[in-house]
């Protein structure tokens, strides 16, 4: 994103053309910015080439997961839904791990038969499952089991999925008899641990203390593991103010875990991905002065970008057009749905607004439609990608017959 | 809801039955219950018949709102989407009223064609635009004013939307300078005052302010209201202990607002309608042993019931057999999707469970279905309506090809 002569380009594109054209609320995806995400997550783990299974969670779009895969990166999917969509858009069967606490048989059955790399099992119910399930099929599944590792991700409690106190995979105690029954299995093959502690992790130590539990767990264990899956959880700068995941330090840690543990490294990110290379156009429609604040009414809501309603996490508002006028109030800017919890942000000193300007809501590609609903009966925005300065449809805007 | 010889029944239906037959996530409505809260409320405001205006941002479903309409009860809207579906269940454009704080200027157009009963104006600029279009369409637009009465509705801070910090209605001395505006206008006809401080309130007291605040403002206007929208906001017992609003005393102070202000009322009710005649069936995939608690894994997840993760709601969990053993630890009742948010409650001496046991979640039919998702790619769930002894689809489970 550049301002070029005040007004706001995205992949070089005037993105008030694109606001006028496609009409708002508008997903709009940078295919250069997915691109050198991924290429910089290569760089700084080069070392060991992991597997990078890409967290589909964050963003189900099928044109999106086609992209992502010519990359040649794989699929961490939840549910047999994700698991359709990732074949669908061509990831390799055998680049996808399924994770998730609530797998039931119809999901189980569905992987098994399509030979999906791993299953990362999260209870021991779940593990006599696919057991049931494989000796019917008279096949041997290969399995992982997430471990709980007890460690504080230091991120929002909502996102926070490493703790003991968090539904998620299983204690060191219980891996540890588990491992034991799965090597006596004759239908399940243990190939991976898998931890995963959070999302939107912005300091390296909870990852050391991550590796160190698994460090124990593995020793304690005396199982060889094929795979270590270190999840995904990697920070994206939301604040714009260069707070940054230090790669180079998880990947140096890694690097040393390695040389004791032989195993092949897989990550499940999503947001690292996919969070900063797409922005929500919206328009103004009202301003409405307040004592203190003047409420921006948006045309984008909730329904379309739940993140900030579900966690109270923010995301930049830039305008479309910069200007050194400021306003004297602070602003509220607001969609139109009729919940106070459908706000987005509230800032001092912006730049005056007025009605019917243009504004991008930043860093949407991850948990922004794949959160969305139709609340208030609001039908799902378009989403666009730009690739090689042309604009793709991605998605089409949901048209409002199809909801009644 | 009854046990009757321990099993859970439901407007005389055996629930565990339902749960077999139609597969879970199941949300379930009983037209006995919705009939008799809709009963219940025109009784308690019988002396003053008022106009009861459904909130269908609660409940968007057609067959619902088509029941709704037999009892001659009217719609509250707040976006085009919304109005069709009011519109196609065949409710009385004249009983319809559009409420919201960004009506864009082609919902606007839509409503004046309608002619539907009121646009409950937000602010300045939305009467502008409102008189814009009439003067276009050569007409004379009815439309009301909502109020910002600046009352707590001691209520979840979410759902509060009365207080000046919030994005709706306007104050009064802004409200008053309107009233100015629109008597001078050729366009407008100025038939109302809304208010509407909030949502799921249980205590009288908040309603007594906000009428004492609008028996003010109508005085300092001097002008006469056709219409008086108090708006909805009354609560349901959802922790079932009998905390009720009590409707009888808010009913007098209207009564008594009423010998001074010869207005008819207008109420928008959606949770008081329709909140406690639905409930969502869920089967328990797993259960995993913790250490100081179990977690009850269910099929259903925070994309078919949002309220938990979005405002900390809490809704009863029962089984639908009883028994009298206890478990000795405490449950958490999770969802399967892989978010630390998708969890439901957390249950102390709870009675033993075990897996594929079903289980009913209570007072789901507000901000239920409406709310829903497909986030992780799950489909949304099969709605049934039991009415007469006889089960009716009211909307057919998503499939998953309608998802990939």
């Amino acid at each position: 994103m550049l301002y070029i002569k005040n007004k706001l380009t995205f992949d070089k594109k005037n993105v008030e053309s694109l606001a006028k054209k496609y009409g708002t609320p508008l997903y709009c995806y940078s295919f250069n910015k997915l691109k050198s995400n991924i290429l910089e997550l290569k760089k700084y783990f080069r070392s060991f080439s992991p597997l990078i299974c890409f967290a589909v969670k964050s963003n189900t779009n099928t044109k999106i997961l086609n992209e992502i895969k010519k990359f040649n990166l794989g699929a961490d999917v939840v549910s047999l839904g994700e698991l359709m969509k990732a074949l669908k858009a061509g990831i390799n069967e055998k680049k996808i791990v399924f994770s998730g606490v609530g797998k039931t048989s119809t999901e189980l059955n569905y992987a098994i038969k399509k030979n999906i790399l791993l299953i990362n099992a999260e209870s021991k119910s779940e593990i006599l499952e696919i057991e049931k399930i494989a000796k019917k099929k008279k096949k041997i599944v290969d399995i992982g089991i997430r471990l709980n590792p007890n460690t504080d991700a230091q991120t929002l409690s909502q996102i926070s999925t490493g703790k003991k106190e968090n539904k998620f995979g299983v204690g060191e105690k219980v891996f540890l008899q588990l491992v034991e029954y799965i090597k006596r299995s004759q239908n399940l093959n243990l190939k991976c641990l898998s931890v995963h502690i959070g999302s939107q992790i912005l300091n390296h130590k909870p990852y050391q203390n991550m590796l160190k539990v698994v460090d124990r767990t593995i020793r304690k264990s005396k199982y060889k593991f094929e795979y270590i899956d270190l999840g995904g959880g990697m920070g994206i700068d939301y604040e714009h103010d260069n707070s940054k995941l230090n790669l180079k330090k998880y990947s140096q840690d890694i690097k040393k875990f390695l040389k004791i543990h032989k195993s092949k490294i897989i990550f499940e990110p999503g947001r690292s991905i996919i969070g900063n290379s797409a922005i929500l156009l919206t328009k103004i429609v009202y301003i409405k002065e307040g004592d203190k604040k003047d409420f921006v009414i948006l045309d984008v809501a909730m329904n379309d970008l739940m993140r900030p309603a579900l966690y109270g996490a923010k995301h930049k508002i830039i305008p479309l057009k910069k200007s050194n006028q400021k306003s004297k109030k602070m602003y509220e800017f607001v969609g139109p749905i009729c919940e106070s919890t459908d706000t987005f942000s509230t800032i001092k000193k912006y730049q005056k607004l007025k009605e019917k300007d243009f504004l991008a809501i930043c860093d949407v590609g991850a948990y922004g439609v794949s959160l969305a609903s139709n609340y208030n009966v609001r039908p799902k925005p378009l989403e666009i990608l730009i690739k090689n300065s042309k604009v793709q449809i991605l998605k089409k805007r949901q048209k409002i017959s199809e909801l009644i």
